[in-house]
């Protein structure tokens, strides 16, 4: 099971809506077959690794990350091809809560005579199907929220100089982070600020996740790199009051505009996440700003945190990585249990969940 | 000599003005004597190890992480007792900086036909007689100051709740590094604001380091744990407009008054740590307040950082753990390189030297 929650792995990020499931095929001690979500979403997993098996399946067992669907949706399900394929036993890590699926994939081998065991490494998997779970529970996508601050929690001197906080193993880890999420989200304020262009570079990679910018009125700079670069992969997220030509020009250089609810003035962050879940993203690393990043802790979106330490000081006039939280006691601060700190160049990075 | 420095780590904190050096007499492969620098700093290592050896020592290897005295002070020249007791060969990790010594002791060994061989472990030495040596170099203690902060570099919420911002795993890391430092130093606002006992708690503690506190007019709480407990380890540090009634009353009190310039309105920070050092202090630990952090850190008196984060998030209108370093560029921040990083409890703690 181990191998295949790390063969599914390698769909994070280029999946979605789908869940990025391994599977492996073992008969007598040896490995038939070896499968994950592919790109997009299909083939299924389990179809991969049958495919690979070809007869080897009749009598195997398939270890699979996933409760393997029972509906026919794109592709056929793939309890049937299990069942098919002559497969006699079945071990998974979780059950699918998908309406469609729910107990339904595990019932049908069962009910075709397979051996089916359940819920082994069960809390591995469910930690590698977090987005995928919280938007078929809550309609959200997961949101991995990135601080790199000062060891004072700031990012910016207080006249704003703030470039190279943390050294390039940080930044190399945040590209990473990056592709193995659906999307990446700043606020309109980091994209005036910064014009970051929210691509993952080196690391190879040819995939590239969604860029979307939270930006009420759709001001945003129309010479810079993101502007340059827009076409269906860059998503804005405005208002009902964003003016009518710059929603035209956005949308005439190719982006994808989306609009949510104001709340107090401001993106309704509970909305903006519940838009982004209905089309269809389960993995969202949010960059900041420190404002919108605040306003998406207040309202407890944040699923995971990954902070990012620098070896130096800036001071209290400095600007702050994380903006205003209105606690009025400290029992109500946003509280995240530690998974794993470490090292990394000069910096260290620290990974939370949410408690 | 990697034991000898782990011998010699023992005494940190509790021979001041000395070094806490150790020693190792070897001969044939067997250890023969050890000994460490005693509380109150004498006797010396080489004379505990040399007194454990006894007639073994005729023929052995010392290793010392110290080179060893050449002058009469409270104790006979510890080179002297090394050649008397018939040492054959002496290692040492660390030429001695002080004017009485400075290369006299290598020589006195060397003259007397021992083998000398120096520099073994040269760096893990300097790093474990910071505060001996930037004593004996700037006169000055080195300064290790204690952060323990939320993720977001707070420390209390604008409306100054404050308690358990970390884990009780953190707080006995606080009370073992207290120990192995000869004083604790705190601001008078922390003093006013928590009235601590800056004791060490648990651990066994027998001895207890120096606890001062820099209150510029003495403005200090005089029914709470401080003055229950005032004595000679209780050192104030006030300027000379501090009001004479409170400078009686605390004398009368039983603690220790020391007078401090002013420099800009506050206790000069680097007058301050010079007169720690000229009454013999050679590691002093700060625990805050943020204010008082800053001016250290701003004069680059601050050697070493000991930071706590905590799973919590507070938000910009908390109280920063930080003050104000009035940077000009991002070029000026002080700067730290890290040696170390764990988990700790909940909370992480990270340790960095000053770059």
């Amino acid at each position: 099971m181990r191998a295949a929650l790390s063969l599914g792995r390698r769909g994070l990020g280029r999946v979605w809506p789908n869940p990025a499931v391994g599977c492996v095929i073992v008969k007598a001690g040896r490995v038939m077959g070896r499968g994950w979500t592919q790109p997009g979403g299909r083939p299924h997993a389990e179809a991969v690794a049958l495919a690979q098996a070809g007869d080897a399946a009749r009598g195997s067992t398939a270890y699979v990350t996933l409760e393997p669907c029972a509906h026919h949706g794109k592709t056929p399900p793939c309890a049937r091809a299990l069942i098919s394929a002559g497969v006699a036993r079945v071990v998974t890590a979780l059950d699918d809560p998908d309406a469609r699926v729910a107990g339904r994939g595990h019932a049908m081998l069962r009910a075709a005579g397979i051996d089916v065991v359940t819920g082994v490494c069960e809390e591995a998997a469910r930690a590698d199907q977090i987005g995928f779970l919280t938007r078929v529970t809550q309609g959200r996508p997961m949101l991995t929220l990135k601080l790199a601050m000062s060891l004072d929690g700031r990012i910016a001197t207080a006249s704003g100089e703030s470039q190279w906080i943390t050294g390039s193993q940080a930044r190399r880890a945040v590209h990473a982070a990056r592709l193995n999420h659906d999307a990446v989200l700043v606020g309109g304020g980091t994209a005036r600020a910064d014009d970051p262009q929210l691509t993952v570079r080196d690391l190879g990679a040819r995939h590239q996740p969604v860029r979307i910018i939270a930006a009420r009125r759709l001001d945003l700079p129309k010479a810079g790199k993101l502007a340059a670069s827009a076409g269906s992969d860059l998503w804005l997220l405005h208002a009902e009051d964003a003016p009518e030509g710059r929603r035209r020009a956005w949308q005439e250089a190719g982006a994808r505009l989306v609009q949510v609810p104001l709340s107090g003035g401001r993106l309704d962050p509970g909305a903006l996440m519940q838009e982004l879940g209905a089309r269809g993203l389960t993995r969202v690393f949010c960059e900041g700003g420190g404002t919108f990043a605040a306003s998406l802790l207040q309202l407890g979106l944040v699923d995971r945190l990954m902070l990012f330490t620098a070896g130096k000081a800036i001071g209290a006039e400095g600007q702050p990585g994380l903006g205003a939280l209105g606690l009025s006691a400290l029992a109500d601060a946003p509280q995240f249990v530690l998974r794993d700190v470490r090292a990394l160049g000069g910096d260290t990075l620290s990974l939370w969940d949410r408690a």
